[in-house]
Formats: C-alpha cells, structure tokens, sequence
C-alpha cells in the first residue's frame, strides 16, 4: 500500500504515462511517506467507445509537453542566443523579472538589459523541480551556477541562480530569476 | 475522466485526506490537461484487518506533517528570534546557503553572517510551491519581497526573495536563499 | 456476470439504493440477456471527507421521490376529489392532455371537460411502467381498467385506459391520458 | 461522481455498448439526480480467458436486438402491409389488444377489425419510451398521431395514439392499443 | 503486483478474513513466483444493503470452519480416548482406511484393529497441509512420526505417519491413514 | 459473491490464467462456503507500460510451472527407468526417504534400497493434492496404489501409498514416501 489506480482515455503515449506514473507516486509520497517501492500506480486505458459521460462517448484530451522539457528548449535557445526559437516557447502574456529589473514582456528588453552587465553567461544546471499549481500553469524552478565573462572580458563561474517558470497551455507565460550576480560583483 | 482511486490503510486525518486529493489531482493535472473539475478522485480507506501483503496484516505509516506548513512555522520563529524553537525544525544535517555564504550549518553562522548587512528583515510572501522529489525529500519553495532595515536604520522593502527547502522526515535539512538585496545595494 | 460497480457518496437511504439496485440491474438486462442471478451490483459508498472533485469535496444531491410513487400519490387525490393535494404534486409548468381535449392547464378544466361525461371515475391498476428519460423527466405510464357511472347513473367498468406521466424535479410536469370511453359508448 | 463501472465479456458492439451507456446512465439519474454531465459510465470488458466463474471460462450471451428498432421495423412492415414481414417478429404466444377488440393473436384478426373502419392509416411518431420490465420482457411505448382515410374516403389526421408492446427474446409478445378514434368520430 | 481484491458481503470474522488474506496470497504465489512481500490482497467488505444479485439483497453465508483446526481437534480427542467427543467431527458417510485394513465406518472398528497390534500411540507433528479440493471437500494432510507402547509393553518411536482428511460441511467425510509401522516392525 | 479481482502483469499464458482461475477460487471456497458457480474471478493484465511501482516500470515474473506437472513427469521417467531424465526434475539440495530408510540424496540409493525388496513396481494414481506452502516451496501429494512383482516374480497389486514433494524453483527438492507395502508383506 498505497495503491493508486489511475483511469484515462486511451491514446496517452508510453512516455506521457511514465510522466504519470512519477508524479502520481510522488504525490502520494508528499502525505504517505511510504518506502517508494511500496506505492504502486496502475493506469487503466480506457478505449473511447468504452467510456460515457452524460451517456455521450468523449475523446481524450491531448496530454501537456514536458514543462521541464519546454523550460530545458527554451534556455537553450537562449544560451545560444537564438531568438526566434526562444520567443516560440513564450505565450502572448509573457512577463519576466531579473534582478533589479521591472516586469518585462519582451526578450529584446532582456537583451538590453544584459548588455552593460555581461558580455554573455551560461548555466550549469544543479537541478529542477516541477509541479503542477493549483490553478492552470505549471511550476518549474531550475537552479545551479552562471558562468561567463563581465564586459571587460574578466571571466566569472559559480554564481548560484535560480529561475521561476509558470506554464500555461505548453507556453511560458512568466520567468521570474534570482542570482548572486550583484553579490558577487560587490564583494572586495 | 481522469478518475483517480487511491487505496490506502485506514488512520488518515481528514487534512491529510484532504492534501492527498489535492496533490493527486494536481499530479493528473501536470500531465492531463482536464478541467479540474473533470478530475475526480476517491479515496478508499482499507481497513488493517482488510489488507494483507504477503498474507500478514501491515499498519499504516504515519502521515508526513505539511512541508509547506514546517517551512512557515521555521520563517515565523526565525522572524520572532525565537532560535530555539527554529532550530527544532532543523535536521541533524541541515545546512543552508545564502546570497555569498559558504554552505553554513548552524542557524549562529547566519546571524554573524546577517549582523553587518542589516538590523532586521521581514518577510512577505507572495507565494509557495511544494511537491514531492524523486528521493526522500520534500521541496518547498517560498518567494516574496523583504522588508526591514539596515544597520544605519534606513528602511528597505519590495526586494524580492526566494528560498528554497528540502524537508526530510519533517525536517528541514537544506534551505537556499536568493534576493536581490546586493542588487539593491549596489543601485546608484 | 455482468458486473456492476457504483460508486455514489454516502447518504442515501436503503430504499433509495434498493431502487438504484433494481434499476442498475434492469438496465444491464435491456442489452445483456443474462439471467437476472448472474447480475451483481455492488453500491460503494464514499464518505464525503474521501471523494475530491478538482481537489474539492462535493456534497451529494439528495435522491429523487420515486416517480411511481408521486404517479399513485397523485391518482389517489383525484380519486379521492382532493384536489389541492392533487395539484401540489404539479409542477408549474403542467399540461395534460385526455381524450378529445387541448391540452389544459389547471386540474379546473379537467373537472368541467368531465361534467358532461360521467358522474365518476376510479381506476384499476394492471401496471406500471417507469424510467428515466434521455432529458430531465422521469416517465412513467399506468395502465389498466377504468369503471364508474354515467351522468344517467348506469355503470361501467373493464373500460382500458393508460396514462403517461412527466415528472420533473420531483414534480408531474405532463399527463397524456387515453382511453376506450368514446369506443365504448358508441358501441351498439 | 457518480461513477458507474460495469464489467462484461469481451464481445459486444460499438453500438451495444452505447446502449449500455445510455441505459446505466439514465438508470442512475432515475434515483440520483446528478447532472448527466457528472454521471461517468466504463465498461470493462474481460477477455474470455481472464473470467472465471466456479473456476471455468464462460462465453458471453449475445446482446439483445434493440427493442425499439424491432418495433419500428414491426411498424413499419405494417403500414406498408407486407404482413409476412410484420409476422417475422411476432412470438408464437403473441397477442394484441385494440380498442374495443378482444385480445387478437394473429394479425389476420386485426386486418378484419379494421376493415369496417378505415381505408388506411399511418403513424406519425412523437416518441419512444423503452424500459427493461422486472420479468424477461423489455416494454416499448411509442406514441404519436394517426392520419389516413376513412371508408368514405374522407381523411383524418392527428388522432392521438398510445402502443405499448412487450419484447421477450427479441420477438414481440404483446401489443395493447390505445387511440383517440371513436372520441373524434363521435365529435359532432 | 500481483495484487488482489476480494468483495464479499460484510460479515466474516477478523480470523476468517485472516484465513481469506493466507489462502488466496497463497493461491497467487502457487503460479506467479512473486515474492510474498509484493503479493497485496485488499478485502473490500460490502454492507448487505449495497449488494444485489437479479436486484435482490443476499446474505452472506457463514464462514467454513477451519479444516485444520477440525483435524487437530479430532486427533486429539483420539489420543485422548474421548470417543463421543471424536465421533461429533464425523459426518454420517464417515469412512477410514488404515494401513492393512478394509474401510471402516466406525471408530469401533478402528479400536478392534488396532488392538492387537499396540497398548497405545500418540503423534508428534511435523506438519498440516491443507486445501480446497475440486469437489465439496476441504483436504487436510498431516505427518510426522508416532510413538507408544507394543502389547509386550515394549517403546516405539519415531514412526512416520501422513494421514489425509476430507471435510465437508465442517465435518471429517474422509480419514486414509500411511504409516511404516509394519516396515519397523519387520525390521531385524 | 465472493467476486475475486487479481491484478497482474500482461504476458501469463491462457494455461497459466486457468490455473490462476482455479487457484484462487478454491482459495476463496476454502473459507466461504459459496456455490462454486457464485464465485467470480476476474484477471485484470496490466501492460508493463501501465504499471509502476516506486515509479518506475517492473516486468512480469516467469510464471511457475505446475506443480502436479512436474512430479507426474518425474513418476513417468522413472517407471520408464529414465534415470538421467528423472534426476533433471530434482533440485541439488533434494533429499526422498522411502519406509524404513534414512534420508537419501541420490536416485542411485533408491535404486539400491529396492533391489532387493521388488523386480519393478509400477504405480495407479487415484488422485493429485497440490497447493502452495507457507514457504517457497508448492506441495504436490499423490496417491494411489502399486503393482509390480517381487524378487521371486509372485505379483502384487493394490498396495496403497502416498507419496509427498515439495518444489522449490520448479525442481523437486524433497520427497516423502508412505505405502503398506511391508504391512502386505507380513500378512499372513
């Protein structure tokens, strides 16, 4: 025990049902901290002429992207500073806040932004932790250290960071980023 | 559809039913994207006369206390100095790392570390995210902004901050600060 | 088999899940010709505190009258010319059509459409039949024999009559009457 | 909720469980006077290999014809007086009762009955109610208007009818009729 | 997995569920050579209010008696020489065979032959097997060895023995009796 | 009722399934004294992409193969003196004691042990008792009666035995064998 037994439409894919499998036996754990080899899930795949509601047969709903998969794609893109492919993963609603900066819509603000700070910065990612909220998005915090060089060409690494991501209908629609950047630039 | 059941022994508090049905439906939530009010689920309480694993009675495990609600009464105490109290939130391993620290283990380092930054600081928070990790812990996330004042009493506020907390076996045994009050600082 | 499991939250009576048991079974043996025995139905009550709707509890609507018995409770106030508790079994919106008329309204019409046509009128049951309609209403019909006296005094009796009924919300929203008066009293 | 779970032998129709989906359906909401949206319906079906009963497999009957086709298809054989084809789903046990006629059990009898009455006549159908009965047989009331020509070749129309028929092994074992004819004949 | 659900009606004791939970754990491992820690079997009591069969409520029939626990108690009221009490575990068609004998009908019989063969003889157990058989009967096997007294007063010991029980309706149908005592015997 | 559900990986064979069919309806008749035809076992496979413990996906266990199988093969191979084909169905820790011997590991002994007490023997069966142990081991007794012929060629017939095994791993890891062989002997 505990035993979960999920009951969908069929049509999810192997992978999409992994998904589940995780972050219903997580859930459970998060209240019944039982030895993890001990809580097991099974999902029961409904065919669609199987299952009614309201007495009318339904089509299962198209499972959500990955949202650390989406959050991974979309800090690549900026990595490599391919814009275009960036902006694809944000919604229409987009807002964003770094570090002494105001909410922001828009990556060319970021850019701007960034231009008398870095002359560019990567990450090296420690890990990410997602979740589902209790109203629409998704929740992905990803953490680990920036590294890069300051304008004068001054190499720097280590720097903690964390970012904040919600997720509404597979797109980001906020990144919210704290580091140590400012902290580190001040120390003597 | 999705229909969830969970089967579980028998001993669970109503809030502790009450957090399985939320996290449960959160988890289907993550990866199906069902209005939630399509998302049903049902617990069903197995009385320990009533299951058998390996053919012998087992009894439940009790429940884990609320993650989220640990961190709030450990940010409360710390808040109010209450040291004592604070430091039974903490596990024997804890350690915990703020804007420029070195990993610290005891809650006297950060106080010395905290005694040439500022007076006092208060929280207010905007919001908190917790789920399940893959290993044994719990992760709470918590953000907002502090408010407080420096040593030469000048006020502060609106910095933005946000903490993150690994809970193992209702302990607290990591946190993670990130703000941006060197930012602030260092604003012209 | 067939097997039938319902899951309902706790609350209803034994005559109300005697009635579901009954009209379960009924509706699996209108596709699946099995002997009745081999029927099993199995009613799974859930507590309240144990089923999560979008993560929230939900109360469970309280069962319907049985509509059969509003239909008796309602012919035995017109047998008996009690008329107002006749008419607190009708919904505001009621119609009812017998043979010969427009559809009338108030049970007033009915009385006068009678006048001229018999002193008065009971009814012998043959049967009843009764189920849920595809849209909100219960139907259900009685039949059987209608006897009485003529204006002139002279009986009757054997005379066959079936109602069909509307019931909506617990109340008999239609009434459609025919019967083998007019047939009768033509004959030579 | 609520949530019913009926589990059968592989082997039935799309279209056959559809109707199992309407009748569990309606056979809820009947008792429970749940949102038709909020009453969800699974059929399991089990492969022959993976039921038991006393430890031996069994095969699953074959699912009843849907009595309201079979009356229809009856009707419809009858207005268009192929009466070889009408007989072909009448039981050796059938009988039939007009207004004002004896109980008939051939449909010989009911040509007869009619010939003095009326050239021809057709249905116009405002509705079908079908039931399982508590015995084998399934109930079927149609209902609608009559229209065709008397003997002097005079028409009528909208001449409100009842049938109520009884379905026992797919084969039509009773009809009882009721009409509004003699009523609107004697209308001065 | 494997993981098991009973229903049955509500009623059955905590032992006889315990037996439930022993035997069908048991009747899964016989086939799938799943450890017994990972073999889960769940009884799911259901109140006599919430089960139909045909729409009828049932009532649940008492348990069986343990067959085991009859045997025991039948031997040791043999080794005891209470022979009333022995005989009320038998069923009228009660029928033994030792080795070396017809079969016998009465513990009478079983006392004459044994007469000239030893004073007395007890058992030591290594073991009771038991089973549902295809048929009506419970079958219990029991071995180990016997010792006791020849006529000459001589001591025997060590003696294995397997004796075979059919019970039925909670009575002994059956006894068959294998021992060596007559290879002992034999011995040089 | 008793309605039985099991739960197991996809992937058992329908020989399997119809051992795991009778297993656990014998299992459940040994406590509750159901009709074997009101006992209901149904097999629910789960795809190993469905299934989850801890998480993470598990693959079916081989099932066992029978018992009964096992030792009537073995009983075959060695009246048919197939010595090397009867030595592959024991397991390297087996052990067999026969009337009168101490514990034996090899056939090679029991072929010694019967030289000089019969030419060949040659087994009736009159029926097989299988069922799983407390422990890894299935049990598998059989009885019957055997025929052969002496050392001087005199033949017998009829000498009731018994035999008992205990498999481990699908190997024969122990025997046990009772008859009334020297009871015949010695009969005068």
């Amino acid at each position: 025990m505990p035993i979960v037994d999920l009951h969908i439409l069929e049509g999810y894919s192997p992978e999409e049902k992994q998904r589940l499998g995780r972050e219903l036996t997580n859930a459970v754990r998060f209240v019944v901290p039982a030895s993890p080899d001990l809580v097991t899930m099974t999902i029961h795949e409904i065919p669609a002429e199987n299952y009614y509601r309201g007495g009318l047969k339904r089509t299962p709903a198209p499972a959500r992207a990955d949202p650390v998969g989406i959050v991974q794609d979309y800090l690549a893109a900026m990595e490599a500073r391919e814009i275009e492919t960036a902006r694809s993963f944000l919604s229409d609603e987009f807002v964003m806040t770094f570090p002494g900066t105001a909410p922001m819509h828009h990556l060319e603000e970021l850019i701007e932004w960034s231009k008398p700070r870095y002359k560019f910065v990567t990450k090296t990612y420690a890990g990410f932790d997602a979740m589902q909220g209790q109203d629409d998005a998704a929740i992905v915090y990803c953490r680990g250290t920036l590294q890069g060089r300051y304008l004068d060409d001054s190499p720097f690494e280590g720097i903690r960071f964390v970012d904040r991501f919600e997720i509404i209908d597979d797109k980001i629609a906020r990144q919210d980023v704290w580091n140590d950047m400012a902290e580190v630039r001040t120390k003597p």
